[in-house]
Order: structure tokens, then C-alpha cells, then sequence
């Protein structure tokens, strides 16, 4: 762990000189992983990375460790950056960030819907724990198994070749440039010679604020009520908290089927509050605050984010030309599994979120001493 | 309601005079129901119920709700009757419910499979509660409604018909003749003479044990774990309980997948279980308590069977000659979604079951009046 956090001496520190060791460290773990993430890359051409391992190689998960909270960081505490600098090493962040985040996720993707599919198949045979699955013995279930593992390979391999070609490009070079000069140099504004206390502190509350403004919005009592009385009938997270745009404004995925991108839209409040809870975070961490309720939060909504994105690929592997029935049926039960865990995530982030305490009062006042 | 509760001077009434009131009031209630019952069945040789009719004609419902109380006490007080004739008249009453319970079963089918297929495809436009369905837009919905539809309107064709036929049998009219004798001579044992409270609480408390042990052994703790953290992956009650008997004894349905019967052996307890709520509730119907727990246990199991028994129907016409994939798939799709009505059936049980006492103390010094 590189974090700086604020700790006693910093009561007397400035916002900058934080903010310059908190970044210094991330920056600092950021160009440690990118040789190691370059020769994992390189080293395995044609092998993809084991389904065992949870996602990723351990440098590209460095890297990508580094990457959320530098950009994260630049964006609760803008105010204390040169404005252009910021927001072009933003976008350069996003892209490293869309780029590197695919394999893993595909790898984790693999592992969810093929474990689940497995499970479903099981037979539950009598000593083993659990029933049998709701597939158990069904024809279609290897054939559907093969489809997605074919096609999640697939996409994994165009992933991959994606990531070594990128990782010898020009654009990374330049953003590895701009990590060096971040190590120590941040071009900060004179704002950020305040008191570390008195300057970043009202800006991570404004974090947790649009945080707790927009789970607010959410159908937090529905989500809280197990199986909400009719099961997956009302899968949708509530229509009137949803605003209108981002239901109009959901794209539509690659097989383009309303019923993705009407899913799509009622997913999207969630994975707002997911970037929101991550956000919260980081500026927590830069204060030296770590609050575990955020840690559990986030891992919540990664869950119900890696469930919605299998659901899709569940449901596009489905509109495959010439899959059987039994094939395509078996792809129906996925995706309504796949449903289930997201609304699983929902009541799990819903029975979680009111026991956290986010004022600012708190936050001030019970400094959590920095422990992971 | 004909019950025959056992009021304050039930204390001085023997056990006979108490059984013999609440049988009579029920067959009673069975002879004015049939006459209604053929006239209505008779009365609309094609037209079928309505959907929105929750289960057959009210004179059928009347009928079966005579025919399970007459089956459930001759079954529980069985040691106070003639032991021939409590047994052939128990398995004719079996015979009677077998054949009157299809139909509305089908009806009630449908209306929950097809209601289920809509909410599934609702848009969720902005303004109606709950958000889009998981289907919404699918174009193997419609496809998929058509053959649930199809078929399940042939199958109630078929149980109307039956019931049609068989309610002019000799078989009907000798039951009927049975229970003109019931009003009043029922014939009971020596044993009946004892005092009401002293013979008929026993036996009555024996039947909750049965249910006690019974409901012990399900997977409860699993059950009242919403989403069991693993969604419908472990859609089985948990193995170890079911005893392997009844996983093998369990009938392969006309599809005969493996899938199919091992759930059926997965669900065989709970059904057991909803057989003997439905004891204990009527043993406290003879003896004057109501015990109102019982009866949201009851409609609890009645869902946990008609969702499984509905997750068949959706598995079974995937299995349907030359169907479309997206039909299939939306099956798959239906067939989870009832599956996971189970799971919940499970977890509203669960979470009832420990509320309820049914100690024999309770049972006795706390007698709740008949209110219903």
C-alpha cells in the first residue's frame, strides 16, 4: 500500500502537500506495475489468463488499482488542479481504464456464468451440499456451456490483443510520461495551500453528498424487500426515480433488443452510485479516512454490475442463428439467474447503505486510522 | 362456514358429539355444493372459467373445501372411527379432490404463467410502477405466451371433460350417498364417549407434532437466507434432508428430464409439509381454535406447489416440437422466474414458521375463538 494518508502531522500540512504524496503513491504504483503488466501481456501471446484467477494479472490489477483513484482523485478535488491538465489526464485515465478493465472483466464473466451454469446443471447427489440444479441433466446445458465459453473466449482473445497492441502505443507512452511528472509535481492552484483539514475535507463531504443524494434516488425500499413479493415480474428498479434520459439515453447493445436497453436504463442509476461509492472512497483514503461500510458497498455494486453485464451475454448468446432450443432455453434460465443476482446485489446494497453514517460531523470527528 | 366449533359447552360434550357436529356441517356443505357444482360444470360444456376466476366455480371450490376437511380429520382423529370404512371413505375422497382440484389448477396455471409472460414483457414506460420487465420487447413473448396458452386451455379442456363424465358416475353418487350417512351417524368407536377436550387436544396436538418434525427437517435456515447469497444456482433444498426414498421415488414428468424430477424430489417435502399444515389447521378447526399462522402457512405452500408445479408446465412445453429458440428461451426465462416464486414461497415460509408456537400449553389454556 502506497497511500499517504493525513495522519497526525498533517493537521499542519497543506491541502497540496496531501494531495502531492497521495498522488506521488499512486502514480509511484502505477509505473512499478506497467513493466510487470507489459511482460505478463507479452509473455502469454496466445494464453489467456486461467479462469481460477478472479480477474486479471496482478499487474494489470495494479495498474488499474492506480488508475480508478488517480482519476478519481482529480475529479473530487478539481478544484485544486490547472483545469486543462486535469481534465485532459482524466481522459487519458478512462481510456487506459476501458482499455486494461476489458480482459479481466471477460475472464471474471467466464467464470460467473459458466460456474453458474454448472451449478444449475449439477445433480445434487445426495451428501453434497445444496439441492440439485433447476438444469440438472438438461440437454441443452452443455451445448449452451459451449456457446458461451466459445464466445466469451472470443471476445477475451480480441481483448487481450487489443491491450498488446495499446500497451506499446504512443498514447500510453505519454500517459506514463505524465504519471513520471505527477510523482512530486502535480500542477496544483494556490487553493490547495490552504490547511489540509480545512480545504479537502469539505470536498470529500461534497463526495459523500452526491453519493447520498443519488442512492437516495434509488428504489432503495423496494430493492430491501427479499424477492419483493413477485419475484422477477418487477425486475426493473422502479420507473419514477429513473430519470427519462437516461432511460432514452441507455444504448442499445450489440444484439439491439429493447429488453437489453430498457434493462440497460434501469441499470444505469446503479452503476452511477457504483462510480459515485468508488469515488467516496478515494476521497477518504486522501484523508486518511478508510470507511469499510464504502469497501463493502463498492464490492456490492461490482457484483451487481459483473451480473448485469452476464445477463446481456447470456441474452445476446441466445439470438446466436441456428442454437437449438434446448440450447436457447438453457440461455433463458441463465439470464433470469443472472437477473436474480443483480436484484440480489440491489437488496444487499439496500440492507447495507442506512447502517453508514456519512456526516460530516462523524467524519471530522472519528478519524478511522488508515488499516488496508 | 359450517364449522361446529367446540364452544363453552364443549367441556361436558364427548369427543363423538364434537366430530360428529363438524363432519355434518361439513357434508352438509358438500351436498348443497354438488347439485351447484354439476349444474355449473354442466352448464358450460365448452366455455371454460375465466382466467380472472381464481380457481374454478365457487360450487367446485365449496366442494373441495368439504372433501379436504372430511379427508384431513377422518385422517387425524382416525382412532375414533371404524377403521374400513374412515379408509375407503378417505381414499373416495381422494379420488373426488384428484379429479375436481385439476381444473382450477389449470385455470389458476394459466393465469399465473401467462400473467407472469406479461409482466416479464411490460415496458415499464415511465409512470407505471415497478420497471421494465426482463422480457420487454422479446420477440419470442408473444410466440411463447400462444403455446403456454395452447396448451394449458387443451389440458383444462381435458380435466373439464373428465369432471364432466365423472360427476354422473356411479362412483360420485356413491360418495354422495356416503355422506348423507355422515349427517349425524358417523361411526365412531367407543373411544369417541370420552370427554371432547380430553380425546379429541390430543390427537389434535399430535398432528402439529407431525407438522413440527416435519417443517424441522426442511432446509429452513437455507430458505430464510433471501437469495442464499448464490441465487438460483442452489435452487435445491438442501440434500441431506430429503431422504434419498424420496428423491428416487419421485415421478419423472411427461417430459422426463432429470431436471424435472429432481426437483420434484427437491419440492417433495415442502408439498408433504403443506398436506400436514393443512391437518393441523383443520384438527383446530374440530377443537374451536383457529390458529390464524396456520392458514398463512397454508397459503404460503398452496404458492410454493402451484409455482413448482408451474416451473413444469414452463420446462416442459420448451420441450415442445419445433418451437422457435426465442421461444425456448423465454420459456427458460419463465420457467426460472417460477422457480424462483418458489425460492420465496421457501423464504415467506421460513420466515413465518419460527412466530408461531403450537405447544400443547398454548394450545389448551389459550383456546382462540372460531373467527372466520
Amino acid at each position: 500500500m502506497t497511500d499517504a494518508p493525513m495522519t497526525a502531522s498533517a493537521s499542519t500540512a497543506t491541502a497540496g502537500e496531501v494531495l502531492a504524496r497521495y498522488l506521488t503513491g499512486q502514480a509511484g504504483g502505477f509505473l512499478r506495475a506497467l513493466p510487470q503488466a507489459v511482460g505478463e501481456a507479452g509473455a502469454r501471446p496466445g494464453a489467456l489468463p486461467s479462469l481460477n484467477a478472479p480477474g486479471g494479472s496482478a499487474g494489470t490489477e495494479d495498474l488499474l488499482r492506480a488508475v480508478r483513484r488517480i482519476g478519481g482523485v482529480l475529479h473530487t478535488f478539481g478544484q485544486l488542479f490547472e483545469r486543462t491538465w486535469a481534465e485532459e489526464f482524466r481522459s487519458e485515465l478512462r481510456w487506459l481504464l476501458n482499455l486494461l478493465a476489458q480482459e479481466p472483466a471477460y475472464t471474471r464473466r467466464a467464470a460467473r456464468l459458466l460456474g453458474a451454469l454448472d451449478t444449475l446443471s449439477a445433480t445434487g447427489a445426495t451428501g453434497e451440499l445444496g439441492g440439485p440444479g433447476m438444469l440438472a441433466g438438461h440437454q441443452g446445458a452443455p451445448k449452451a456451456r459451449a456457446l458461451l465459453d466459445r464466445q466469451l473466449t472470443l471476445a477475451r482473445t480480441r481483448a487481450h490483443s487489443t491491450v498488446l497492441q495499446e500497451l506499446r502505443s504512443a498514447r500510453l507512452h505519454a500517459l506514463a510520461d505524465r504519471m513520471t511528472l505527477l510523482v512530486g509535481e502535480a500542477p496544483l492552484l494556490t487553493a490547495a495551500a490552504g490547511e489540509a483539514g480545512e480545504v479537502l475535507l469539505p470536498q470529500a463531504a461534497r463526495a459523500l453528498e452526491t453519493l447520498t443524494a443519488a442512492a437516495a434516488a434509488l428504489p432503495l425500499r423496494r430493492a430491501a424487500t427479499a424477492y419483493q413479493g413477485d419475484a422477477l415480474h418487477r425486475l426493473g428498479g422502479g420507473a419514477p426515480q429513473v430519470p427519462a434520459q437516461a432511460r432514452t439515453a441507455a444504448p442499445a447493445s450489440a444484439g439491439g433488443d429493447i429488453a437489453d436497453s430498457a434493462l440497460a436504463a434501469d441499470d444505469a442509476p446503479w452503476h452511477r452510485v457504483r462510480i459515485l461509492v468508488k469515488r467516496a472512497r478515494y476521497a477518504g483514503e486522501v484523508c486518511g479516512r478508510a470507511v469499510a461500510e464504502l469497501d463493502g458497498l463498492d464490492r456490492v455494486l461490482d457484483h451487481h454490475q459483473e451480473a448485469a453485464d452476464a445477463a446481456v451475454t447470456a441474452a445476446t448468446a441466445a439470438r446466436t442463428p441456428r442454437i437449438t432450443p434446448a440450447t436457447a432455453y438453457v440461455l433463458g434460465v441463465v439470464h433470469a439467474d443472472q437477473r436474480l443476482e443483480v436484484e440480489a446485489a440491489r437488496y444487499a446494497f439496500g440492507s447495507q447503505w442506512p447502517s453508514i453514517s456519512f456526516g460530516l460531523d462523524g467524519w471530522e470527528e472519528s478519524p478511522v486510522p488508515r488499516t488496508a
